[in-house]
C-alpha cells in the first residue's frame, strides 16, 4: 500500500498536472472533467505481456503503445482526445524506479502532442504478468464517425500505410526463435511503427468537423476492420487491392505476390491508421485537410448497397477471399 | 479472439442496452456520451483476484463488488452515476458461460439500482490471476465533493456502520485457516456487506445539490480516509469516537475494548461508506435527506483549524493514535 501510494505519487508528479478542462485531476476519489457542452467519446484498452506486447519491452515503448492504441480508437469517433486513466497491475516485487520514470517518459512523449491530460487511474500489484489498461476521454465538434455510418456510393480511404506493423512483428518474431531474417532496407520504419504507432487524431476530428459519419480504426487488420463497417452499416464493398498503400520497401518484399500482400497490408493488425467513409462531394476537402496534416491518404474502394459482399480486385481481377480474416491478438 | 468477440457480444446483450445519455454504447470504437453540459467524473479501480477479493469468489458477488467500489467514488464526489466501462483479463482457458452470466447477473443487480449503463470495455486473457478493472462515469448536479473542502467549523459526519466489513474479513480468514470464529448474532450481515457493500450514491449527490464541498468514501479505512481530508483541506481534526456509528453486533462484540474498536471501525477498510463536512448551517438539511433517503448519518466530530492535528477522544479522554493507520489492501 505504502509502495502503492508512492507510485501514484510519482504518477501524479510526473504526469498529472493539470489540463485542458481539468477542475480536479489525481488526488481525489474521481477527476472532475469539464467537456463544455460537447458530447463525450469514452474507449479503453488493456494490454497484457506476453499477449499483446513482448515481455521485455521497454517501459517507454509500452507507454506509448498502450495510450497510442487508445488515442486510434478516439480518431476512429473523430473525437478530440482530452483526458486519460491509467491501471497499471505490475508484478509483485518488480523494481519501480526506473521503469515507471521510463514508463512517464514514453507516455508524456505521446500525451503532450496528443493534448491528453492523465486525470485518474490505480496501480495494483499482481503474480501474473503485467497488465495495462487505458481508459482515454475526447469530445466531439462534429458527429461522431461510427462504424454504422457508411452509405452506397461512399468513398473508402485509408490513411498512412497498412501493412508494416505486421511484417515488423514477423520478423521480430523471427529474430527470437534464433533466425536470420532477411536484410530489407527499411525494415527499421516498420519496427518503429510496431513500437511507437502514431494515431491520427488529427484528422479524425477533422473528418468529424467536415461531417464525416464513419470510421474505423485498422487494429485488428484492414479486412476484419472494414468487415466491422459493413456489418454495421449493412452494405457492401469493392476494394482496389492495388491502391492499398504500402510502403516502398514493403511494396518491394511483397513484389505482387498475393499471399504476402494479404499477410501482411490487407490482414495484419496494429496499423493503427484510419479507415474512412464518405460521399464524393467531400473528398476535395479530407484531401485538402490531410495534404495540411500531412497525413497520406488513399482512395481503395467504394461502398456498395447492401448484398453486395465484400470484393476484392487486384489488377483488374477479383481475388479469393482469404479463409482466415484478421489478426489474432496474441504475439 | 473469436472467443473474445464472444465474449464481448455476451456483455453487450446482457448489459450494454442503451441507458440514459448513451448516443452510442458498445460495439464501436468508443462510446458517445452526452452530459448536457455538466461536469463529468471520472474514477477507476483494479481489483485482482487473491489480494482484493477471494479467487474463489462467487462471479456475481465480484461483479457487485467491483462496480461498488467505483460507485462509492463518485458517490465522494457528489456525482449522479451514469457509465461505465469493464476491463476484465480472465485467466486463459477459464470457461465462460455460467461465470459470464453469473457476473451479468451480480453487476445488472446493482447497475440497475444506480442507473449506470455499461457503455464499453475490453476482455483479454491472462496467465495470471483474473483481475477486473472497472471505470465508472458520472455527471455533477451541484459542486464536486473534494478532500480539499473542509474548513474550520464544519462538522464531520458518516453515513451507516463502520467496521463491518473489516471484522468480517477478519472471521472469513479464521474460517479459511480452519479455525471456528466465536459465534456472533449479526455476523452474517456483515459478510453479506463485505461481499455486496452498499455504496452511498444518492446521499452523495444530494450532497452535492445542497451545496456541500466536502466528502470521502471510506475505503482504506476511517481514519485513513479522514487523513486525506485533513491534508488536502491543510485542517484538523476532532473525533468523539464514541458517536463512531458501529452494528449492533459488532458493538456488542467490541464490548469497549479499544483496540477492537480501532482495528474494526477506525482502520478497517471496504466500508464504501460517506465521511461527509459542512457547514453546521447545512446540517439540519443533510440529515433531512438522509432521513428520507432512509441512510443512517451520524455526526462523529469537527473540523479544527490547521495545526491542530487528529484528536481522538473515547468518553472524554483523549487516546493515542494507534501506531498503524488505516487499512492494507491485501488478503
Amino acid at each position: 500500500m505504502a509502495e502503492e501510494f508512492a507510485l501514484i505519487a510519482e504518477l501524479q508528479r510526473r504526469l498529472g498536472q493539470g489540463g485542458s478542462g481539468v477542475q480536479t485531476g489525481i488526488g481525489d476519489d474521481g477527476a472532475v472533467l469539464e467537456t463544455q457542452g460537447m458530447p463525450l467519446v469514452a474507449s479503453t484498452d488493456t494490454l497484457v505481456a506476453g499477449r499483446h506486447f513482448f515481455a521485455d519491452v521497454g517501459a517507454a515503448d509500452l507507454a506509448w503503445k498502450s495510450l497510442a492504441v487508445n488515442l486510434s480508437d478516439l480518431a476512429a469517433m473523430g473525437a478530440v482526445p482530452r483526458w486519460a486513466l491509467l491501471n497499471l497491475a505490475l508484478p509483485a516485487g518488480m523494481a519501480h524506479g526506473d521503469w515507471v520514470a521510463n514508463f512517464c517518459e514514453g507516455w508524456q512523449a505521446l500525451a503532450s502532442r496528443a493534448g491528453i491530460s492523465l486525470v485518474g487511474g490505480d496501480t495494483v500489484a499482481t503474480d501474473g504478468p503485467l497488465l495495462v489498461t487505458v481508459t482515454a476521454l475526447g469530445v466531439l465538434q462534429g458527429p461522431a464517425l461510427l462504424r454504422s455510418g457508411a452509405m452506397p456510393g461512399d468513398w473508402i480511404a485509408v490513411t498512412g500505410t497498412l501493412g508494416d506493423a505486421a511484417l515488423a512483428l514477423e520478423r521480430q518474431l523471427q529474430l527470437r526463435r534464433g533466425e536470420d531474417p532477411e536484410v530489407l532496407p527499411g525494415a527499421e520504419d516498420w519496427e518503429k511503427r510496431r513500437l511507437r504507432p502514431w494515431p491520427r487524431w488529427e484528422l479524425g476530428q477533422q473528418a468529424s468537423r467536415l461531417g464525416l459519419r464513419c470510421a474505423a480504426d485498422v487494429s485488428d487488420g484492414f479486412l476484419a476492420d472494414l468487415g466491422h463497417i459493413l456489418q454495421a452499416s449493412d452494405v457492401g464493398a469493392r476494394i482496389l487491392v492495388e491502391h492499398i498503400p504500402l510502403h516502398p520497401a514493403l511494396a518491394a518484399w511483397i513484389d505482387e505476390d498475393w499471399e504476402r500482400l494479404v499477410r501482411t497490408a490487407l490482414t495484419g493488425g496494429d496499423d493503427y491508421e484510419l479507415i474512412l467513409c464518405g460521399p464524393p462531394a467531400r473528398w476535395p476537402q479530407l484531401q485538402e485537410l490531410a495534404r495540411a496534416a500531412g497525413v497520406q491518404l488513399s482512395q481503395v474502394g467504394e461502398i456498395l448497397p447492401a448484398g453486395q459482399g465484400l470484393q476484392l480486385y487486384w489488377h483488374g481481377q477479383q481475388q479469393q477471399l482469404p479463409s482466415r480474416l484478421g489478426h489474432v491478438h496474441a504475439l
